[in-house]
């Protein structure tokens, strides 16, 4: 039984998931900041304004924003706003809201979820026009918002090109376009790390409704539900409350933006856990073992791992294996992963190696 | 057009609601502890172990805890646990799963709620009884779980017996009691604060699924849905997830509720807001034309006010109107009122009273 | 213990329900032509194209009929035409559609059903205006349509100009008018029995969305749902398909139909119906304990029975008890009780009150 | 462009689906019958007792027999039966109540349908054991029911051996089997034509829920849902009604299902139906174009047409077609197509291929 020698110290921070990383120390001054006396409740406060005017700053055009509180929330409030009833989303079947949300769109939209099988997570024009003889037969449901995920679940990026395709081929079949954004800041910083990058992927690109995730990169807890086409926030008040998703302290989702926002900071915070998995991959990408033979694009990586060894280093720090079938593990780099954690890391690894 | 003269200064928080208030100190204090380093996701993490642990002990029995987002999420994710299809929830018309969600429980749950006028917004067996004739008819929802709320929408309370009462009529009937205690630490405060009167008309008063509030007391986010009856847990986990309330980053509500349970804080935070109204109730009480004849049991007291001097008031610092047909409006006061505030206040009101 | 004398022979037809008779002959034989040959499913057909036409004919206006198989079907899949996310409808507490339907619209549409109490099972102006402070605020639900029940559940009817009044004070408020015509015959009957007297209570009345009701007087199976806002039907195939209510040998209730309306058959049924009750009513008004004051409207009298009486009464010829507290049963009359029906249930019922 | 010749008569049935075919005289004849008086509403008589008697006399154990409207309904209302929240249906890609039910199991149950790629639109124990890694995690729904089809939607046939694998397979990961049976008759028909054939493949394999269909094969109107596990519908009553299957003249669709069972007709109709496609293959499995490889199963063959002869054929006697991309169209069957109709279509064919 193999184990990580005792006197090799384990990383302070896991490759386990960014949801395993903390709190930004400047999005938590900013709680702090915003925890003095009262504020109206349920966004009717100044800093809920001031989130609101920031996100149409970084986009560059009056959009409507809609926090929420978390990522599955934020999503199915998005989607809820987008269907009428026998309509139905176009997906991977790798995508968070078709495996990873326990049904949830299902359950609360009451529609259905059409998932196709992609390699790489990715959703193409084809894909959209594979499903053209749905339309217009009332034994089937509607296809009607296509929802995509960036960077995807599989750590794979579309370029901003291959946005605007899918979302020009949606538009012309009379469907909407969705983007999951859970890790939007890893794809930012990956696709040119600058707002202008952001805005080629999204609002330029076409992209309807937004779910900007700030959570698994620094920001303590809610999302933000970014609507690019304005008319279809027109009922987003109600469908919020009704989604369980209308927080009544608002200001302490809404202040956290502010501050995730300000100087780009949710920019740095995707380069820095980007460059965490990058940095590992770039010193451990000569074990053949590993197979790992492409870059990360975003923060994760998946080497193939002898069990045995996975298990020794599991114990000693945690992480998630992929695919037992292929002995695929997981690592993946939050905000906070620094140069230490991976060098403490790639030892014990490399103890285990031999 | 009357107004609040100039010299005098306005209260440094708001009659406004609870939820304008902000987060206690010691709450923040834990949040900023376990900002440290990482911590598996989902609950898988010794701050949420701690939690369940506390929330064990303060009802004295291994109770099951879920943690989830906010008031209404915990109500939705509670009575999912609790129904089967074509069964109905039996609440007052004032109830906030009936009117102040949004219809968030019909659509997740897709049940019935039925909603039983009461002048003072408590259920009774009777009230129960009533339904009796629509058990075993296949046209008729039927009745499975009675909610009731603690304190109530109207600043009521039910007595231990009460509960009990309750409790006792509704599983002869073959019905669970869901409890939505949004406000349960003003109750608890106001009926003996402590554990044992807090466990007198929950745990041991027969409740079978409680939603234990803090939101409004000092806790800056989430809440915590609290199994006695822990049989109806079972697919708690799922049903948590597939309701959006599942957090990633658990720890940071888990941290709290510790904060929260620690040395009785959430009655010492019920019992400062209650004492605040209180005081206010005493300084105005006096005042005829208010029309204060029974003193606040909770945080919340509901005069009568001439329109006139209440839009002045509210202009100088901002309250809700309550009935517009009656000139009713609600003063609530929060854990962080203080003394001066309420001198403020009243200062503030009998310059217009004249 | 009370017994109908053996030697008085009961009705051959039932007093229960008028959901106990049969199929009229006409519809009957309606069927049995329709039954020759093969004919394109789920309504591409020259039997359905015929319905259509006659419903088209019979409202004098090009609207849109969509074929269901059950009231309850129909209620439901109207009513998921006409409402968005987070919308209510406003129906009174005596409504099929709040009592009597399971719950099928809480579950299929996701949407509350806000009740109000009624004496006479009506919804008047000010009903509605009564919800205007639910207008605008995110916590609660929107009330969106207003669903009205012609003849209504307690036998009572709405004048054309009521139903007018109505309407308009529902779409200056924005909302939308369902009305349930599960006894529509009834209605139209007691209201003139004449296509015009439908028409002034329905479409030139303002009513948006109807379900006109055949399977209670004479037709066999299926419903109609007409759009006169035909608008609102641009999504109505698919809906009906989601709805479970598109029946593939739609052919088989669109004759029926045909059948029903040609020659006013259903105006004709109508009459038959309450012209039964009215004679029962007729010829048991004098006895005093009934408190009968007031003659029937449509096709049901209520009145009150020592359980005694009512027991041996029900035992040979059954009806249902109506309010257990007040002792009050129902009479109800189907389109096929004729007058020998009611001369045998008279003498069987002052055999018993001797 | 081609053309039937104008001497050549067209076939009296279509061979565009069994759902274009009418209703069997003997079933006719039950429905003249039965409409004689009045019988108590809701399934409360005598025609709905005898014919729930004769399905459980049918599969020689006391079933549980609930009639549906349709087929769909039939489903959902099935189906309803057996999930909880967050639990799934597992079926074939090509299964009707994923492709073709309009997403009504999706917005009814608020469950997902975990819809796995086949072949010959058959699942395999294999399908089951790869769905294994969801179980027991939050963030996945959890498969509950397997749903599969007999005869399947694309003319394949489970045998007894199979379906009891699968079962057992279920069984074994507890999960429920549910059988859409909408084509019941044929299936019968094909794997032995015996009430122990039709036991040996549903009860006797482990089914334990099972959609009866008769509507395409002679019923007017009605399915009945089979529980052979009876705890199962403990709560069908009420959700056959919340489903809107609930039919008020029940007798009507009762009394047709005890004509359909008497003498083994719906078998006879199977074995016509079956047998008229067989007759057809006979006769054109000479013509190379139409690849028409291997015989049918139950009531269709999938051949390859050219374009301009499928124009011309179905302009003559319409048939669906099935696959644009591989020029394959559906002929199929039902139980009233004669030797007649068959010579005509095939001389039709013929003439068009030269």
């Amino acid at each position: 039984m193999s184990k990580v020698p005792s006197h090799l110290e384990a990383p302070s921070r896991l490759l386990s998931s960014d949801n395993a990383s903390g709190t930004h120390p400047l999005v938590m001054e900013a709680l702090q900041q915003a925890n003095t006396g009262h504020a109206l409740a349920y966004g009717n406060d100044r800093f809920t304004h001031d989130a609101e005017v920031a996100f149409s700053e970084l986009f560059g055009k009056d959009v409507v924003t809609r926090f929420a509180f978390g990522g599955t929330g934020a999503n199915v409030m998005a989607l809820a706003n987008m269907l009428q009833p026998a309509e139905a989303v176009v997906c991977t079947s790798w995508s968070h809201i078709a495996v990873d949300e326990a049904g949830a769109p299902e359950r609360f939209l009451g529609a259905k979820l059409i998932d196709i099988p992609s390699v790489d997570a990715k959703l193409r024009p084809s894909d959209l026009h594979s499903l053209s003889h749905l339309f217009g037969s009332e034994h089937h449901v509607q296809p009607r918002v296509v929802s995509i995920t960036q960077a995807t679940e599989l750590g794979t990026l579309y370029t901003a090109k291959e946005v605007k395709d899918l979302c020009t081929a949606a538009h012309e079949m009379n469907m909407l376009v969705h983007m999951d954004g859970a890790r939007i800041c890893n794809a930012t910083a990956a696709l040119g790390a600058t707002r202008e990058a952001l805005r080629s992927f999204t609002i330029d690109a076409g992209v309807d409704v937004l779910t900007f995730g700030g959570t698994k990169t620094g920001v303590m807890f809610g999302e933000a539900v970014i609507f690019f086409n304005t008319a279809l926030a027109a009922r987003s008040l109600y469908i919020r409350k009704q989604s369980t998703q209308l927080y009544s302290k608002m200001r302490f989702i809404s202040v956290q933006y502010s501050a995730f926002l300000k100087d780009d900071l949710f920019i740095d915070l995707g380069v820095a856990s980007n460059s965490a998995v990058q940095s590992l991959f770039d010193q451990v990408r000569g074990v053949q073992t590993l197979q790992l033979s492409t870059p990360p694009l975003v923060n994760s990586i998946y080497p193939v791992l002898n069990p045995d060894v996975s298990k020794a280093l599991q114990d000693w720090s945690f992480f998630w294996d992929w695919d037992a079938a292929t002995h695929q593990v997981r690592w993946m780099t939050a905000w906070d992963v620094d140069q230490s954690d991976i060098a403490r890391f790639v030892a014990g690894l490399k103890s285990l190696l031999g």
